[in-house]
């Protein structure tokens, strides 16, 4: 049984303190039909490992960037662990998961777990003023300890949701969604299974959440608690990824991006206990579409991280084209323009919503949640198509070069390097390289983090028109619309004071 | 001769002071081939007047939107005459641009003025810096001035320009371009032409400013200076729009707005004084690359207006389908999430460019270049697609639709009654409103300002993409790349550092 | 009363016959509240005439494009008036099609009644098979007399439909569909309306059908039949057009296309009889869906037409560039590229409908539903798009230019030709002229049929999906995919036997 | 020395036949660094004989698609080797292909050989005309022989290209272009390599030709000659493809598309010889360009094949839909249409490609060049966003599912089977399987023909946008546009005269 008091362990300041922290620990992961004997010697887990150290490193080098002071313990720690007190707090993450994309490429594997202690942090608050409880109290205390250990935590909240047209107390099976399985003096107990969690395995604590709105006779799935993520009773069962076993083969050119990469997992709950200090939703089913709405709303504006790794993307499709001895044809420049103002794109909306933010009750800021869904929407398609420039500049022998073994070989070796060769003084090798590179963004591992993750996390396109149109005040537009045609109205003042009330801090005022 | 101080005008308060303040100037305006009597007075003008004064009235509802507290002269003056001193005011005029957009559903034609002022206090403050003229304190009298008379100020940028490929002193005829044709002790002669003139006739004053970077043997095209509009020498052609004559048919209902719409006409210059205290630009040729990208920069973003214009369009959508009978279709929705998802990315990135302003040396503050680049190229598609939705929901009857005329007639508007009606209970009459504002968006005058303006107003497609282009930091992204890719690099921090340089704030540092 | 049979009026050989055809017909048509005396002679109305007189006209010129041997007369006839007895028929009209798009700039007017003449032609056969009536003799009569004229048709289908969701029976007022109001032994009375009916006014008989799906409650609204455009009881609405006025200025620069133009009007029908030989179907309300079905099928791929229009659209870009003297820039020529991809899809998909054509029971050829319908639905997006590109290619200019007036007055004629010119050695006014066709094209009377009819007329988009959804074989599509995913199948031939039956001709077969 | 007749083996009549006349062949193929002892047994490369085989069984079960009788022969042949002798013929090319991509899921590997066949029958035929050789006989006797043997042929052309700004002669190193290294009596040497080699391994044949334009001094590149892929002093390297490894990793599940991939290779030529019998060009260097013309205009259309492969992935994109039990959501039927819209462009822009195809002076049938290129020009793009519309269909169990060998584990494959159930009744594997497929195809082997190879192969998509830009007929068009805007014209009848010549048979008359 786990402790109820988290052990005073050591502050963790850089990646490598990070990586050696992870050593040693309790984990049941399953890959490839087999236990892992130690995630952090996997050479297929390894890259994802060091993508979430250079969180800490990134802390060392721009501290103002990457890190906070305290408020709870006044030392340094990860901007990861800060609740927002205001909307530079905001824009600061934003900018902080841009540079991390630009600097590992891929998925770093943090922000569900912000943005998860963010939205807890008032919806705690919120849950309190209206039942009396004291959920917001444990929380930061919570909280305290994990910034006195700078700790990685993740945030576990996508059920596996068996037949979806049901709700969870309607499934045949009760274990489809996360639920208390059982209540003790101490504690509680949780089953059930979390679909591609993030990061999981290389963090450690996690945060366990409702996935959707629940109804009164769902009050049992309404659980929100934190764990350590070596408790006992969980299994995870690792997630393949394109071009995985690339990294097992030994070099380092096919696997495009040498150094790092995501990492999803499936997180089995059999009986895990968790003590009611660590609880901080039980059974306040009421709560839990606004839990979501919050999460959502901070991390659909949090895949601005997606502009830093479309940042390498038109790096390297700008390299490739230079290496290539093409970079000055007018179309390609015209394809690098588009790729930025893409990029942009999400970059700007997002930063807006971070910059748009308003303080909840808590003290805590939340952004502006219509265009956080904006932002998100245009991840769903727009790196699919930096992605497909990015290959048209790149050429077809992305897709057809030989193995870097062949490399190895003698004869073959230089027979490569003379026919691969494109603009004099390049060598062939760095051209094979940042074409494996845009492989590896495009069709390979970091494509999982770059495409179809930037479709589906935080809700799939169509999560996003929902919300869009949950909030786009047709009533207020109508109105104007109608003024301006002449046409008269009978006051519907009323029906505006509903549409307006709460969903926004932008909404706007009728005249 | 114009005065060359400016007479202490009564100050402006009101939509309707300032209308007031338009009657019975000198101003020679030439439509159909004719001299307009009082512009005031002309029913075809008219409504671009209105749409100048709901500038005033919104100052008055809604003063912390609209207005501001003059630094110069602790009075509370229209936001549009004011000098950015933060992020915050810089925002602040893009929700008073969408606010506008959405009580007018056109184009307002102040914001050419409002971004010349802005861009001249710093290019005038860095231009004495460098030369050691007086250019800054000449402006702020200037501007002190206007701010007593709460003036309307139209800023006069595009020349003619005649063959597009030479210079301004290539040309065969030196009028292409605006030029100095005379110095004397009290001031200058200007001669040349000026393009589609937004609002020109409704102002009190302009800025004439050069169009485009020049060079040395350009310097008598490099001159700024503030004029009043009914000055000696000047000639006024308005322009055309589309449908412009309904507004003469005496109906309300054909022309879909009744109350307001656009205007731009050509000016003609010939040999019209400028005193030298309103001088500000004077052979600077040097400076006048950095006043047209200041002044675009903050233009560029200023396009955020065209957000407001979408709402009433997204409105007017909304109410037709209502009154059509098809609201509720899951097609119909999604087309008026999707109008919203555009609009709403033309809003976030605009604003996102001015949350990330910058002090200029000056003091004012200047907003984001590449998101306002970024934003404007987004202007110029998305209100096209925001159209064509709103005809797809609109019917063909929008183009099909007989003329209010048939409406008066006792047979035929009977007819047209029984017939046309939509949705029971809905007035046929109202559906044809709600479909001529339709038309008037996206075929008619006001398409003028939402469409073409749209595309063309503060640079065209591509001058959006060069400037893109520009800044979009290859060498720095090239960087990340190779570093991902395992390439190895000779160190090329001195490239980057040019590259750096001077753009823009956001600049991503080299690690 | 009309005759019941058709005089043997003379066969029209040319435009101008046609047009003297028109003269002196008792048609009561509305226009701004006002009968019309003479339609012919309305400047309004003229350029609509125009556009039908060319199909005439091309018919001389060009006779194997525009013209056949009719198999009834054996006399030389429009193509217009031809069943098509080879998939080479139904190519030829999309050829035809285009050209006359391209020597117009607007809509023909004559495809609605051409494609319902094709669908008649099997639709009343196979009725006749069920039924045992006689329809398709008495069609082949009619069809014949019009074959001996050579006379103008057109279709009328599209009902005003009151709250559209309800069937016709359940309408408040009966009238809301076209319906049959009495019988007797002589033939049959109608009463309704009919909306946006293209080219009525200029036609000579008119082909009235039901517009949608019908039920047996529906019966008195199954009706077909065909009667002279100046039947006693028709009255016409005339439909105002963006821009319209233009034509009655009485300049020839303004309108931009001052030959042609579109024509819709609303066209009432109160108790207006027709004779039993022209009925071709009176109650079989089971056969309403296939007309509609049949018709839409032809008339969605008559759109290609619009790609002959977009070929005006893609020279007039292409024009004024060079008379802007920037005709070399790349992204100039980029962008016409662009437009002419788009263009020559529509026309790619429109002819692939027509080349797969394939014969229906009673001989007549009919294209692939699948294309046809993937045609249209491009035809709804493409030219708003390819308009945008003109506008980009135009200028701003083509908004605020001045009107032709000016160029008449000595002083501002001068002045406009010396500042409004481009490209050395262009007349001023030819520049003009070109900016005001890509407004006719995308603002004004034209832009009326190249965009917001290209959006509606044959089925809104969403017609276009249901169809396409309809016709997509999932069944089948599903198995290809189980069977290369290594998932084993019960047999669902059955299902697929269901999928495949009857739809069309380009079935994939099930392995 | 290979012989200079081809011997006379047995006629291939099935996959099975075809795939047992390739064992034993001494082929130098290398693959991860190593010497392939017999391709037909390596794991990673059966896949991709399997496609081919697939063409040979195609032709037994539906013979009047995939199967012709050779007019050389007299006897049932594969359709790839056929010459086109009617429209009909270039159909049924599109039809078959189609066919073949929906039974494979892949690239068959067969279509560059056929439209190699195609080019060279009419440029040889036209070099004779011109230059009086007997390259058409020679050429006719080799595809007599290849008739009978009913062998696969593939075409090489592609050259690895060195320093793309430059012409052959002046690259530093002569092999960067395949070309004659040496004459003798009985024929030629040549020596280079081809890149990209699609199904080269799988071939009896192949066919050498240039890869673009050549001038005076490219003498020796002008090369055309048909050689036995097992030639000595061949090298072929293996190109590796995303996910190439699961096909080693001896399950069935994870690799997707268990039967069915692509092959792409490297093949270097070291002297190898050619005898004259089975040279076609030897220096007709000005011919060289018309023969790349021909080729594209035949293999941009081929693309055609994608429409197929993308049924496959519509299918798979519905199935998952039904399996997560969400086929009925109005947004999901919505993307289905969507997809099934894009692909049948690509179909329907293909077959009117062929449909108006036109003899050439030897009697083969060319398409339409514009056509061809357009449809191309989608295939770069429409698959991409088929692809990405699949993966939100799929859901991001995608990309984070565990192996399938955790499914073979007792305890991990139990958790599995409970917790990744979607739909009630759909076997886990069964689903497990499906989101394979559709990873397959969007990120794995497969993507590499369905995205990344629709994207470059033929050429990359500025290619097609510069062919299109030869043949827009702007003169034409400017033409159509000036006469309705009523602008004189000096006559350019020579000028169009110049631009008609030649291109293609679609050209547009003047009036």
């Amino acid at each position: 049984m786990v402790p109820n008091t988290i052990p005073d362990t050591k502050k963790i300041t850089s990646g490598e303190a990070y990586i050696n922290s992870l050593r040693g620990r309790n984990l049941r992961v399953y890959l490839f039909g087999e236990l892992v004997e130690e995630p952090l010697d996997h050479p297929m887990i390894r890259p994802s490992i060091n993508a979430v150290a250079e969180t800490y490193d990134l802390a060392l080098r721009e501290p103002e960037l990457a890190a906070v002071i305290s408020p709870l313990t006044n030392e340094r720690i990860s901007r990861f662990l800060h609740i927002c007190e205001s909307t530079d707090d905001l824009v600061l993450q934003n900018k902080m998961q841009r540079k991390l994309g630009q600097n590992t490429g891929t998925c770093f594997q943090r922000c569900v777990g912000m943005d998860a202690l963010n939205s807890l942090h008032s919806v705690t608050f919120e849950m309190d003023e209206k039942n009396g409880t004291d959920y917001h109290s444990r929380f930061l205390d919570f909280l305290t300890a994990m910034h006195r250990q700078n700790a990685v935590i993740s945030g576990a909240m996508t059920d596996v949701k068996g037949d979806r047209s049901l709700p969870p107390h309607q499934q045949e099976d009760p274990d489809m969604f996360v639920h208390i399985s059982r209540w003790t003096e101490k504690g509680i107990f949780i089953s059930g299974a979390k679909a591609h969690q993030t990061g999981c395995i290389n963090s450690h604590w996690m945060l366990v959440m409702p996935t959707m709105r629940l109804g009164e006779k769902d009050k049992e799935y309404a659980v929100v608690g934190a764990l350590p993520v070596d408790s006992q009773g969980i299994t995870y069962i690792y997630g393949r990824q394109s071009c995985d076993k690339r990294s097992m083969e030994g070099g380092n050119l096919d696997v495009g991006n040498v150094k790092f990469s995501g990492q999803e997992a499936m997180v089995i709950f059999e009986d895990v206990f968790i003590p009611k200090e660590h609880v901080f939703m039980d059974g306040e089913y009421d709560f839990a579409a606004l839990l979501v709405e919050r999460f959502t709303t901070y991390h659909r504006r949090s895949y601005v991280c997606k502009s830093g790794v479309g940042d390498v993307l038109i790096g390297a499709a700008a390299a490739i084209a230079e290496m290539n001895g093409v970079a000055k044809a007018s179309h390609i420049k015209d394809k690098l323009v588009q790729m930025t103002h893409l990029n942009e794109t999400i970059y700007g909306t997002g930063i807006a919503s971070s910059f748009q933010g308003f303080p909840t009750k808590s003290g805590c800021y939340l952004c502006d949640p219509m265009l956080s869904n904006v932002c998100k929407h245009h991840v769903t398609k727009m790196p699919y198509e930096i992605g497909r420039l990015s290959q048209d500049l790149a050429g077809g022998l992305m897709v057809t070069m030989p193995s870097e073994k062949e490399l190895e070989d003698p004869k073959i070796g230089t027979i490569l390097k003379k026919y691969l060769r494109g603009k004099a003084g390049i060598p062939t090798e760095d051209r094979m390289r940042m074409l494996r590179l845009i492989e590896n963004m495009t069709l390979g591992r970091n494509a999982v983090g770059y495409l179809t993750e930037s479709l589906h996390g935080a809700g799939s396109p169509q999560s996003q028109r929902i919300q869009i149109g949950r909030m786009m005040q047709l009533e207020y537009k109508k109105r104007l619309a109608k003024i301006l045609a002449g046409i008269e109205m009978k006051d519907n003042k009323d029906v505006l004071a509903i549409e307006l009330a709460g969903y926004f801090s932008r909404v706007f005022k009728i005249n």
